[in-house]
């Protein structure tokens, strides 16, 4: 069955691979799933037929045969128990990826779109300049402790797996703000997804639709 | 196996139930499984031995056997995937409801745990006055959304499911704020999530070991 999933006609990064499609195009490449691509205006997403498939009005959606999902997790969970090659097979090893997949997009993510709110959305507020510290340090807090677990290890636990490629996702959103190579092993282990194949097919993917906007 | 998981020695809420301990025992309660509590302090949550069990030391954490997890959300799946009750039979319907279990960490929980951060660490800030109607806002812009997409139903995709639980779980959360009330079909969503007695003895359990602090 066809996949097709959505992603932005143009990506408010331009390209820098952050938007969330970059995520489910990188679990299909890691696993060898084709798929199509239906660009949706930021107009689009608000209307009617966007929001039966995703009721917050985002991209990405993931829709194959029947079945119509919505969320960056739940896609990737989904093409991961599908096809062979995210999730290890023995049981715990297993739950404990899909720990890394919550703990990437709920504790990891959490202090990293705050602070990329503060940037975009506080930076000519009077409060701008005493506010923003105090957000970098919850970033901190949290990559701090992600580094201490990581320490030298190639992934976060075993093999690489959907926990890791979410991880690095979420990590990425926190380059721009310099922050991330203050951690040098997480910038290294942020590195190696990047290094993927898999990552590398995803990335140009989503550049060639954004290229020259 | 016994299972054992670990809740604050003294909540931070004194007991209504938003320590998110409450989530775990809920799961576990809907799907009939005995669990041991290990208190901890607050000291001891920033210490190795619990590190070791949870890399950002909060609670909760889950044993059994060999297997240690750690993410609310990675716990919670794997009770539902080990035990009837909690996740749909059918393939698509499984993967609606784990999709919900992530909207309902990523999307609906951010700028509700925002907002709590706010009225938490910000009252005293020279900004609240301004700041407060601002991520306001992205709470209503987020349970808006959520109320158009539940309508009339009684559960957000057929019948209770884990997403369910994170989902009431996560509205909780957003009650203190008078937010939640706005939208009577959420607010009638969530009280016929703690109307179950799954629920019920999830929140006597926990409030048991507050009472009286």
């Amino acid at each position: 069955m066809t996949i097709t999933i959505t992603a932005f006609e143009h990506s408010p990064d331009g390209g820098r691979g952050l938007a969330r499609d970059t995520r489910v195009r990188w679990a299909l490449e890691e696993v060898g799933q084709p798929y199509k691509v239906r660009l949706v205006t930021f107009k689009a997403l608000k209307e009617p037929a966007h929001r039966a498939l995703h009721p917050f009005g985002q991209i990405p959606t993931y829709e194959e045969g029947n079945l119509a999902l919505f969320e960056t997790g739940g896609i990737v969970m989904h093409i991961a128990e599908r096809h062979a090659g995210l999730l290890p097979h023995h049981a715990n090893a297993r739950a404990r990826a899909i720990t890394w997949m919550f703990a990437a997009l709920n504790t990891v993510e959490m202090p990293i779109v705050e602070l990329s709110t503060v940037m975009l959305l506080e930076r000519d507020k009077p409060w701008y300049q005493e506010r923003l510290p105090l957000v970098e340090a919850r970033v901190r807090d949290c990559l701090g402790q992600l580094a201490t677990r990581l320490g030298d290890a190639e992934w976060l636990d075993g093999p690489f797996s959907a926990g890791d490629l979410m991880m690095v996702s979420v990590l990425l959103r926190s380059r721009s703000s310099g922050i991330l190579d203050e951690y040098p092993n997480l910038a290294a282990y942020v590195a190696r997804g990047e290094a993927r194949p898999a990552y590398k097919r995803a990335f140009a993917a989503q550049l060639a639709v954004n290229a020259g906007t």
